[in-house]
Parts: C-alpha cells; structure tokens; sequence
C-alpha cells in the first residue's frame, strides 16, 4: 500500500524502513522538502521509497503514521493538512513528552485528554488509531526481538481502521493475541500515561529494550 | 511486627487480614474508633487484630499501611498525626482516582507530582514507600493467584524503609525477582499514572485479576 509516515525521527526511520521492508510504499514527510534525514532516509533505502513534505506525505498515503515529536504533533498534522487526511487511517505512534523540564519528562496533555483524542477531535474526518506508543522504536517494529509474548495496546473510534493498523502491525511481527483492543480513542489516555512509568521502568532495567506482558487469572 | 493498617475498605481487608495470617499484630484504623467495618472485621479475625481512630492505629504501628481512598488520603494522615507517623515506614497502596465524573476515573494529581510525593513532603518524618497500587486487593497479597511471575513496582527516598516492605511482600508471596526498585518517590507518578492504563486494560481483559509482566531484551 502507499503509506505516508510524517516524521525523520528514530521512530519515523524505524516505521519507514520496515514498511519498506513490508512491500509498502512509503513516502516520508518532513517541515520542508529537502530534510536533510529524510533524504538521507531515500538514499539509504532506494527502493519505494520517496520524500517530501508533511502534506506531500500524506496527500501520497492511503494510510498515514503520525510519527513526529509530540510537542510538534499538531503544527505537522496542520501542515499536512484536513484534505490529505480525510477518511484516512491515521495511525498516531506519538506521545505528549515534554523535556523542557529535563528528565524525567512530563506530559503536555494527560489524565483529563490525550494528544490522542486532540488530534481525533482536530481532524474528525480521519479515522485515529492510537498504537506502538507504548514502547521503544526497534520493539515497535520487530517485536520478536523480545523473548516471549508482550503486547501492544490500540485504541480508536472506527473498527475498521484498527483492523487496517492491526494488519500491518502482523506484518511487522506482532501475534493477534498481543494485540489488546483498549476501545475508543479516549484509552490514549493510558497508553500515554504509561509513559511516565516507562520512563522509571527504563531506569531501573537499564535499558529502554523492553515492554510489558499481561497475566491474567485463568477464569471459569 | 506491630502494623497499623489505614482504611477499611476492599484493600485495607485484604491487607490487614494477610498480615494477620502472616503473624503480624495487626490495628485496623478508621475515622472512628466505632467503625462497623473494622469492628466486623476484628471480629472475623479474632487473633491479634485490634481496631481503633486512624490516631490510635499509627500510634500502635511500628510500620502502618495507607490503604484509604486516594481523595480522602490526606485528611485521613492529618488524623493520624505527624508524631504517630515519625520515623515510621509508611507504605502508601492508595491511588488518587477520582471517580466524581464517573467511569474512567481521572486522578486528582498526577504528571508532575503524584500522591506518594504529596505524602512524603507533608510527613518529611515519615519514610514513605509506594506500592502495591498497581494491582488488584487480592492479587496484591496474594501474587500467586496469577500463573506465571508478574512484577511490583517499590519507590521511595528511605532504601532501608524499602528493603522493610520487601520483606512483608516477601510473606505475601512475591519473589525478589518480582519487586522493582524504581528508585525515588517522584517515580509514584508513574505509578500512579498505571491505573488510567490499568482501567482500560482491565475492560479489555474483563477481569480486574491481571497484572503486568515485564520482558527485557537479552543484554550482552
């Protein structure tokens, strides 16, 4: 499929390349056209693989990864623009951090909403999946390089389009029983809050190469 | 040990009752000394299980167990009073859900505090731990009921005072391997932040008898 993914950030990379990797044809989108990682990015993958800017991006896209840094989240989105992204899947991989304050970050947007929702309630005719924000940019895209299940949450308002994110997050490795369907987009709210303790988690295993499993009772 | 155990609620029992089990000398503390859930309680219990005032409790702990209502954490403490707390392990299980708007429940701090924090500063005496928050009362003293190992998470500024609440959650049946050292007490925001994860986590699953497991990458 032609997939838009709008930030060169280490997320941004990592989800371009192995969309690639996938069959996709990916488009990456930047501020400006001539972004120097983005180009970079097209030179080192060659195959289906071009640049442009935010709105090139996701006019290009039948599927859209919002990837860029939280805090620049909106202004990208803007830039991309209503008409690139209406009806489309918007898969929304960013988090609210704010490092302004050092580490460890906070959130610009928590408890009460989500930049999740912020961008569903800004663009009410793209379809927001919120997944992959749980955990670190390798993980996201070949989750096998952890040893055993762990899982990975989606939230979001239209069914079909977690079915469309679900699809290629298989692609990428993850087993269907990994994938826990939170509900509606409101459910950002933890899968962002979760940040705040991943960063502790990170701290005290000494390395960001992990996630969480679920274990639950064996009901009757 | 003599411990006191604040709140009569779901986690106050169960706490309170497994402590008994383990050997402890156990004051429930409410509001009032003529609290029909402690008194009930006590006399389920029978065997070194006392209740009083929250005063009463704290004085008669050499460790004391905050299991109240995150919203009423405070002025339950404020009963209690600074001298009964001083010096003491406070091992602080309570969240600050707030459930006034209903269900999901938002928390009354969080991002750049949390509740454990708001703790620590207003009992600077006090060695204050948090734990056990992040799971359900039964699974809390009774981690087994879970197949497989699943993780706890301890932080707070007194390594003594942690090492003391391993050691009670060593007799509830969590492993060595199983507790996680997060460091600070600022790491209860992340903590604390779980449980709007916990909530959705918890309607997908349709159980509240789950935890998370951590899975870490090899490391060379």
């Amino acid at each position: 499929m032609k997939i838009a993914v709008l930030g060169t950030g280490m997320v941004g990379v990592a989800i371009a390349s192995r969309l690639v990797e996938c069959g996709h044809d990916v488009t990456m989108g930047a501020r400006d056209a001539a972004n120097e990682k983005a180009q970079a990015w097209v030179q080192r993958t060659k195959r289906s693989a071009r640049a442009g800017t935010f709105r090139d991006a996701a006019t290009a896209g039948e599927i859209v990864f919002n990837c860029t840094r939280g805090t620049g989240t909106l202004e990208a989105l803007q830039q991309a623009g209503v008409a690139a992204l209406k009806g489309k899947v918007l898969i929304d991989v960013s988090n609210p951090l704010d490092f302004s304050r050092g580490v460890p970050p906070t959130l610009t947007v928590s408890n009460t909403d989500s930049l999740g929702e912020q961008i569903q309630r800004t663009y009410s005719d793209a379809r927001v999946v919120k997944t992959l924000n749980t955990l670190t940019a390798p993980l996201m895209v070949n989750p096998r390089l952890l040893p055993g299940d762990h899982v990975n949450f989606l939230s979001g308002n239209d069914a079909a389009a977690k079915a469309t994110a679900a699809q290629i997050l298989r692609q990428f490795g993850w087993k269907d029983s990994e994938l826990i369907d939170l509900g509606a987009i409101q459910a950002a709210r933890g899968a962002e809050a979760w940040l705040l303790l991943w960063v502790s988690v990170m701290g005290a295993l000494g390395t960001p190469m992990f996630n969480l499993n679920l274990t639950a009772a064996p009901q009757d």
